[in-house]
């Protein structure tokens, strides 16, 4: 049937749409059904049936707002509407809950129907709780990686292509913003694109916005890759995987899970898109019982993450060394957009930095070096700081900065941070035992970030610092006064960082 | 904050709220994040926040139809709306999701947060599919039916009540209309309450309401049962273990499963509701591995399933006799509401009728009064089958079609059927050897079962049957011609009734 379109405008972030009630019955449909719906040969989406007496007329079908906008339906133009079943791709979802292991084309067809909206929020949920507790094998893990990467678009920068990435979970890791302008500057490509915080305080695209813009189209994308050699982009608005933020936003957010096969799919499925050939793979880790807030707990997991990880990207032809590093507390000391895109431009400028910051950028930038073959085994990382401490690296980001149109003549002590401030002092003797990354977390966003791009923390001390009782500890930045005095007081009371010797209980006859 | 309703006319099926973007933003709150909603001190839920620029103003907050109607929400008075976090019961179904045993506090919790709406669709999704993967022990699922059922109505009606159960799957199965009044002739309280069809072709209220009203008040129900000893009533009206229908309809429908736990903690907490002391559970089974469309595919996976059922009930005090029954082709010959209800007073008025429906009535029935200590064991069949031929279940039966507000003059031959009527017929002489649940349920709901009363098939031939070419194997009937003619398509193409013997193929030159 033939039906007008009724904008709804509602941001509703599901695929129903409305019917007349009238309709429904003729049409024979119930609440939850689904719907084909089509605007001439180019646009088709799969709705599922609400009901209205009133606010959708007979003859017309109600669509939210952002599915309006996802699909781009044309307003003046009618639509074709045809009631379906559940796609084959479910029966194969159930499959999977049964424990079968799934072909090359059923697996195909399910995130094909996720990227087509033909799957409802529940079927996507069982598909991720299927990878969940009956897991998928490598050759599934695969073929899974390499459908969501086909599904979208893909970037062919016609010539060898480095990158870098991490699994994400310590804060302050801003390594991309020195390893990039390194491994440009040793004249490879590195065309990397990064996403935006979700829970954390800053991912990369937030922090590099601080300097210059970081939205692209994949023209424009290939064009700095072309000039510069390096880029540093928010991957978001390109398309790539498309159906990994179908997975995320709709079903392992608001579960707070995430799959490991669906993990390794949606890191790779971005890189096949991007056409990458070599790939250092950082995995954050634990390494003492007390620490918190990376993904990885220990060594031997990353020993087991990192193998598998490996064998799936040489099922995909990308050449990856993974690289296990220390996630007990964050890397350098700062953590929030502006203070960490400062804290790097401090150590490209070669002022006073992070040793543990200058550290691990450079051992993993050693790592696509000596991929490259551009340094021998073990030569790498020397190579990496001796273009860190030439300033070739600097001037590279000053090209890559004004590529991306930022001000190229910024210095470290032009980036504004927030305006206002809260410290936090010891109230012991002794050394720091723990740099907590779950409280760090928990201060820095409710200080603002990652929408506030000035708020944040500067750490002035890190694990197996000396501290004196009243020694400056740590620094609080937020552009709300408001939002400071509500991350202060977390912060008082959470103790994010600990110093032995500290005074556990106090007991008296006063309390 | 204080808002005021506006009342959203669509029908969701799910727990939204509509807030303007500017509201949202001042609160803080995005797509998808918690509102706890409370109006007087009586009414509270949950609901995750959609938002628009238009349509709902600031101060408001758009409420979907179906969700205000359940929660009754008066119009004229404002709701306080606060933010609120995942409720606790998440973390416990994500404990159970690592596999961790729950306690009794951890699963009241989670099953009062679904019924008050504080836990979204996707964690509901995720406990039901806990349940499914990692399981449930028996000690978790005697808690799960208690707090199923003890978050709902619970009525006690004062005396020792009897009850049957059949876990379904089989058509045809109107031993409910049999059982009821011959339980209540033998003097025994049996106040059923019945659910009707969602996907089969009648529930035993949509059979029932053929002949009488079906749905109560709890009192009325209560004041039915002190009258006439037996009920044949709709539980769906009664608030009986709401948590139910929350995770059939926001979860099991949706991904068409039913995890052994929740199947058992639905029955029983209904049992539990309605004070059952003493049940008869039919488990209908599939005794060859050709046959289709029971529950239970072999006696031995009955037998397992009737253990557990057993176990259950004795952690729950009550007593459950369990009866495998054959469940390879319909009870009975009639399929559909009113032709079901015709073969049910067939059988009462000692009409012509069908032996299987009778013997497996008289069987059931027997069970209970055995349980009851009417009769010793062994006996309780023969007791049943002499209340039915002495006319007294027959009498027993107009007393409660009275009671429920029907015609006590009613006669079999006055049960209207559909309008329309095809028929199917033999294309072999041979025996019957099967006779397909599956199909018939198909053709039923293709001629409009359970919302067209009339609809359904009456069967001419069953298994064993012998059939000449040319004979009569079932007539179809509806209301409307032309799902008539849709479900005669369906019944040539399918072969519902297998005959030995059949053609299956002719190969020639002509092909």
């Amino acid at each position: 049937m033939e039906f007008v379109i009724k904008p709804i405008d509602i941001t509703s972030g599901k695929n129903e749409v409305i019917l007349n009630e009238e309709d429904a019955t003729k049409m024979g449909l119930k609440n939850g059904d689904r719907l084909k719906i089509r605007q001439l040969d180019s646009i088709s989406t799969v709705g599922m049936v609400e009901t209205t007496k009133t606010i959708v007329n007979e003859g017309e079908i109600g669509i939210y707002k952002d599915l309006l906008e996802k699909f781009a339906f044309e307003l003046s133009t009618g639509v074709e509407v045809t009631a379906v079943g559940r796609p084959e791709s479910f029966y194969h979802i159930k499959e999977k809950m049964k424990g079968e292991k799934l072909t090359k084309d059923k697996i195909y067809s399910i995130v094909a129907d996720a990227v087509a909206g033909n799957l409802s929020n529940l079927e996507l949920a069982a598909f991720i709780l299927a990878e969940e507790f009956v897991g998928l094998d490598m050759e599934e893990v695969g073929y899974l990686t390499k459908a969501m990467a086909e599904t979208g678009q893909m970037i062919d920068f016609e010539e060898t292509v480095y990158d870098k990435h991490s699994i994400g979970g310590v804060p302050g890791n801003k390594v991309t913003l020195l390893i990039v302008p390194i491994i440009a500057s040793a004249g490879l490509l590195i065309p990397k694109t990064s996403s935006r915080a979700i829970t954390s305080p800053a991912g990369t695209a937030d922090t590099f916005e601080v300097l210059a813009e970081v939205s692209f189209s994949i023209d424009e994308l290939k064009e700095l890759a072309k000039k510069v050699r390096g880029t540093i982009a928010w991957g978001g608005a390109l398309n790539l995987a498309p159906s990994d933020d179908i997975f995320i936003h709709r079903v392992e957010h608001g579960l707070g899970i995430d799959p490991l096969p669906q993990m390794m799919a949606s890191i790779y499925s971005k890189k096949l898109a991007t056409g990458v050939d070599f790939l250092v793979l950082d995995i954050p880790t634990l390494t003492r019982y007390y620490e918190r807030g990376a993904k990885v707990g220990s060594v031997d997991e990353a020993s087991t993450l990192a193998r598998q990880f490996v064998e799936l990207s040489d099922r995909i032809e990308i050449k990856t060394e993974a690289a296990i590093t220390y996630g007990g507390q964050p890397v350098g000391h700062a953590i929030g957009p502006a203070l960490e895109a400062r804290e790097a431009l401090q150590a490209l400028e070669g002022l006073r930095s992070s040793a543990s910051l200058i550290e691990k950028s450079c051992a993993l930038a050693g790592v696509l070096i000596e991929m490259s073959g551009k340094a021998t085994k073990g030569q790498g990382k020397q190579l990496a700081e001796e273009i860190l401490n030439s300033g070739k690296a600097l001037s590279k980001m000053k090209e890559i900065i004004e590529a991306q149109g930022g001000n190229p003549a910024v210095k470290s002590q032009d980036v504004a941070v927030g305006n206002y401030k809260a410290e936090l002092y010891s109230s012991c003797d002794g050394y720091i035992v723990r740099v907590d990354n779950s409280q760090i977390v928990k201060i820095c966003n409710a200080a603002g970030t990652p929408r506030d791009k000035g708020a944040g923390i500067l750490l002035h001390a890190k694990v197996g610092y000396k501290v004196k009782e009243g020694d400056l500890l740590l620094e609080i930045y937020s552009n709300s006064e408001s939002r400071l005095s509500k991350a202060h007081a977390i912060a008082l009371k959470n103790n994010p960082i600990v110093c032995e010797g500290m005074l556990i209980e106090r007991i008296s006859d006063l309390t």
